[in-house]
């Protein structure tokens, strides 16, 4: 259920009506809204609960949560959720962009790429340091030397760092350097490794998985929001179907379904959803006239040198002009795409 | 092979070329650009051919076709190819709504959508006279009858009439009443209808099968191409894949990937390709901004009181709204959305 | 409603039954069992209209249909129905194998063939005459020249001869040659070419679409069933999914699946099912352990010469074996595999 | 590259050549097989290397390594892999029964369980302790106390225990209780898990990802290999499709195709493959005619009570008939079924 509480209720009060949820055996997650704070209560609860929390005096109303997802779900919050990191803004009404190869490959090449994309208005770097390969014997990525090279560049630009996080053991160590961590869409449903994200309060991008329906989906964020870190973002990167012209299939419809069911912001990837490079502009511009909050994309000052990724990934003038072309479509339908 | 012409041959020369290419056993379609003429000799060619038409005088150059699809591709015709029909402008730098119910089911409700559609600027009507219905206990449409009642709202408010044509059989007659004959996804691979049509002159929409390859929807189209019809239309309608939240799954990847492959117009159905209602507006504005050559929606004075595909059906209202945004999105894009 | 009849109840007393459906504007078909006969009376009942059919003094008792698709439903016949032609026996109990090249390409290939595959036991003869293919610069087949030479080799080995028919227009004309007409899974929602086979008494296989579900591939029968053609088999030729290491993925749970549903037998077509030749043996195996009514194999004198499909076939002494190790499963099982 | 070595080499040699391969910065596997030893040497090779081994005393050729995955390549051992823990026998020609609920409840129910299991002649126990669930609010598991329990039902019985280990934290863990270690289809591209199971040398049971292609598939299982743990099972489970009917889709080919390109055992699992109890019996069947190495089927002494997996859990006798009809197809074609 969820408790909603009055405008203005203090941290004290607030605090008071947890205490008296776990109480029960509950598990109580505050969110704070710009608007409201209300408080999740969720696990099973004995006849007469509701009743009890809406007769505080600071609560008021009690709701019941219909969806699976319990915090992920927009009735819980009533309003959409922002995720800052640096300059970077997800949600609530601004879209962001993010850019940067797909792997970290040497000093110059992060470096080159960051101060374009700065250039640009963007305000995100990704930029891949522990890499998921599906061969044992692809390179893995510089590991720690690649999250260096990324902290480097953030420190020159102040671009935020987005990078992959793949096992439980490297959360520390990754959040060490990074604004935002990335969860890969072979990870999406690795629970402990949500869980072990989830009590980092740094914001985490989900990938949705390449086979996974929205509610498994939405599921796996709720294993990121259960342990208490709220920050999170959505990403739809494709799918795969029988479709094998692109890399796979980008169902752009997911943003304007998920946008009905979570207050969760959701950015799209059409570097892997499509896997052609030539597609990327378009499928951008399409991606912010169906209202996502946000792009991931993979740029490289010279993609065919790229070791990974290497077709999928465009060059920083058409990166640039992509952006330009973006921001066209946002403006022309009030999209606030802060570049 | 294609055999580009000089400019300004004359038509007594590109007949007496035909003739050579026929004579040879080879099939000929001329296929007129803006700029230029071509012809496309289709079948196995004897050594030597290629070098034969090259040193004829109005022959600029004689070029292989790779492509398994012949006629379809663009290295034939190095132009994009507009379809028209009455006030319909598809391709070729012009971008056509076409829009009406799913069937037609009442003089009432044709002519009210068919007016209100018109006051929007769209210049296609869409409406089902022989519905394919998985169930043969379904509603079959109103055939003949609401062929008529197509025509009569045509006659009315000028807009072209585009309806499905689902045998050989109905050719003549659907024909006798429609601007433009839609082929449906389930007849995608239906050979001897798309010959049939490709023996009329009419324009015709070929929807993609819902696990049609790229590959195969263009070869598709060249079953009726063959058969001397160039007014072919591609339709991405959304494909099947594993996701079950929306009715079907729509990547509008397939328009800037056929657009670098045919210079047959693409246009999108986003209400078969969600299936949803609510998602049929942002889908519309990511289809124009992704570059499709026009939209097919399906719109209904009552869309509570459809008598198929209610889910996905738009009020004139919400399709008005949508016909407006979408034109400030191909508006900021450069595009020509004529409405 | 189903109406069930009473044992042994006359042929003048059924029909005057089926006058009595007819006059209250519903549709009747006469479905006779081994045991008992039913009429399923198709249409929108008035109210009482059970009570009135129940009380009569032939009827044992009235059920309602549940299922979307009437005839077809198990519930509606009760026992499973076998088809028959000539020798061939595919359904209630008696497991048949049908065998032959893709195309028929000459007499000495469908002779020699026939011949042999005549010797295995197998009792049906496939072959194409008519042939959809992907594009129109294919082979299409040898039309009528096809369908006499598959009625030579009939003639002559008394195999029931099984080839596909295309289009309406065609229907006299195959089935003058053919024992079991085929529909192929391009036009399994082809519904006026279902509808004009269905005014034939000839049997079908009618083969599922390679995204059709099971309530779709069902309710394509039912067009069939509801002209009054009951001699329908259903074939299982494989689906279109992300795998591409086969060319269909073949789901023979299908077959369990359908067998709770539906009287209709279920067939599966191996060779399209994998696409390559190596896998045909053991899925051939596979396919009568899960209890399939019959096989359809694409067999060749020489396969690497097979101007269609030739990755697919397999050669003769490979089927002369596989016909072999199906027996021994079948005979494990209790299966009558009637080779 | 693979060092094919002389019948008979001593270990003392084998070690030597080793450490001449590592010296060369290639990695080096031996690879013991019933009849030969071979050294796999992964990794970039100067010129000549080839030519050098060849020359060896003990070696009797060196070919390359063509598949991506090297060390699950047939070529690299041209004999089929047994994989043993404590009587289950799995591959190189022994086919083996794995069965028991999806997770452990209670004592009573997992002893139930194992004492019937082992009664039906099957040699493995299987028993979720640590659960995957797509949502953090269901039941994950009983956790340590589930092991124990299932270490109980092994020292009772003397089946194996097969168990799922979902994150590198619990290897240990797990490898104290389990014989063998399930990694789920979830976890198919946890690249850490796999390398830390990598480095136990339990068996492994690799479940297929739901989207895997069958290259992704023998690459998860090469990370493992790439360890020096040979001792992996793979094991096909069903993947996501469009259909809908049943829970996934169950692609039998995926058992000979495997077979003719690599040496690891593959089983099949009809309960996740189906999700539908009724289709367990007839898919067990065809597993064992289509050739796999083994079975791991959810069985529960009350499907209907189990908390996880009910609708697709048959009961003991079910269970106890299925292997009996099993072991009737293997005989039949001479496959050994060890029950």
């Amino acid at each position: 259920m969820i408790i909603v509480l009055k405008p203005n209720t203090s941290e004290i009060k607030i605090d008071s009506i947890v205490q008296r949820v776990e109480s029960m055996g509950l598990k109580a997650q505050v969110i704070l809204g710009t608007k409201r704070t209300v408080i999740a209560a969720i696990g099973e609860k004995k006849e007469g609960t509701e009743e009890l929390f809406s007769s505080l005096k600071d609560v008021e109303k009690v709701v019941p949560i219909l969806a699976s997802y319990k915090i992920a779900s927009y009735e819980t919050k009533l309003e959409y959720s922002q995720i800052t990191a640096r300059d970077l803004k997800i949600g609530g009404g601004q879209v962001g962009i993010i850019a940067g190869p797909c792997s970290v490959e040497s000093e110059d090449q992060i470096m080159e790429a960051a101060r374009f994309i700065k250039k640009t208005g963007a305000k995100g770097l990704r930029g891949g340091a522990f890499k998921p390969r599906t061969s044992p014997y692809s390179f893995q990525g510089l590991k720690e030397e690649g999250l260096k090279l990324l902290a480097q560049a953030r420190d020159e630009t102040g671009l935020a760092v987005v990078t992959e996080v793949m096992t439980t053991d490297h959360v520390d160590l990754v959040c060490k350097y990074a604004d935002v961590l990335q969860i890969g869409a072979r990870n999406m449903q690795n629970y402990h490794l949500l869980q072990a994200v989830g009590e980092t309060d740094t914001p985490v991008i989900l990938k949705r998985g390449l086979s996974a329906t929205i509610d498994e989906f939405l599921l796996a964020a709720e294993y990121i929001l259960d342990q208490g870190n709220h920050n999170v973002i959505l990403c739809e990167r494709g799918i795969r179907s029988f479709e094998t012209h692109t890399r796979f299939t980008l169902p752009l419809a997911t943003v304007p379904y998920l946008k009905e069911r979570t207050h969760l912001p959701i950015i799209v990837d059409p570097s892997h959803g499509t896997g052609i490079a030539s597609l990327i502009p378009s499928m951008s511009q399409a991606s912010i006239a169906v209202g996502c909050d946000g792009l991931i994309i993979e740029v490289h000052p010279d993609p065919s040198k790229a070791v990974s990724d290497a077709a999928q990934t465009i060059s920083l003038e058409v990166f640039e002009e992509t952006v330009q072309r973006c921001l066209l479509v946002a403006n022309s339908l009030g999209y606030n795409l802060d570049v």
